[in-house]
């Protein structure tokens, strides 16, 4: 197995960190994103999108962190981390789209400004960051995990890394005790591994 | 099951024609998003995210629309929609995810702007909006449909209403042959209907 990846990015981080949890083993290729690799026709050719992360497992090239998430939980997990029943797997693919949408929005945004000093509206990104970090509190509030109350899911591992690097976009998180608590669970898991930045 | 429904939405036409391919009735209850009405706490009781579509079936509130997609699948519609091997779950999910994050932030932001006259730098998500329709007519360059090649999925019902509507957003879709055959396979589905702007 082979992994496209890039240290500092967060998508690539929540893939390396599934695998950890796994404990599979994974090659990876570093792709200098600074220096415009993942816009050359050689990548363009794994993955016409242009991003990292890219899995590539038996001679498939999986993109997008979601899906890479979804291809290792249904061919190398335990089935807890998506579970197949109708609900179960709403409420993951909700929280999946949350990860795409919301949280690359607001913190996600908000790292590329502060952390990559790349050109855009800081302050937006801050103001779209905020409204997700208190949703997710509230929901951590109520419940241990993301999309089941007993046991992490893909969701967990999906949300979390932005979310925890959003101090990089210049977000406080110490008024919200309820991710706190949800970080040290996570960090707690078999295997956890960190990146740079947590 | 009832829909918590906005007619002009892209995301609320997605699952109102998955219903429809698979004949099943639903009770739509429209939300007043120009009013803010999915911004009172009678609604934000129901989805704390504030959007619709939110679909309630056996007393389960289910939202984001690709979430709709995949509970609908697994619940009522035939294997061929979403099948379960972790390959095609995670092209499915690929396409997912592109709907929530570069579909919404292109054809999807140009429209806001377009239509309903939102504020924001239009330009700018034309641009994005021109590189995803780019990108997907490439791509069914080589498919008839966008997950899998020989039958639709939940990723073509994802990705295609911002795509059909971006004239919306002053965007001209004459260039693209390959979308506007994937438009015609689309439509000719049994059961298939459209919405205003389609």
């Amino acid at each position: 197995m082979q992994l496209h990846d890039f240290r500092l990015s967060g998508n690539c981080y929540k893939v390396r960190l599934f695998l950890a949890l796994l404990g599979r083993e994974v090659e990876l290729q570093q792709t200098d994103l600074l220096g415009g690799a993942h816009k050359r026709p050689e990548f363009l050719a794994v993955n016409p999108r242009g991003q990292v992360p890219v899995l590539v497992d038996e001679g498939q090239a999986i993109y997008d962190s979601q899906a890479i998430l979804v291809y290792l939980a249904k061919r190398y997990a335990d089935a807890s981390w998506y579970p197949q029943d109708a609900l179960s797997q709403a409420r993951i693919a909700s929280w999946l789209s949350f990860a795409a949408n919301e949280v690359a929005k607001g913190p996600g945004q908000a790292r590329l400004h502060g952390l990559f000093r790349m050109p855009g509206d800081l302050q937006q990104a801050q103001q779209r960051a905020v409204q997700v970090l208190e949703l997710v509190d509230a929901h951590l509030a109520l419940h241990s995990w993301l999309a089941q109350g007993e046991a992490p899911s893909i969701a967990d591992l999906a949300v979390y890394p932005y979310i925890a690097l959003a101090g990089d976009g210049g977000i406080d998180l110490t008024p919200y005790a309820h991710l706190a608590a949800w970080f040290a669970r996570i960090r707690a898991l078999p295997g956890y591994i960190g990146m740079p930045g947590l």
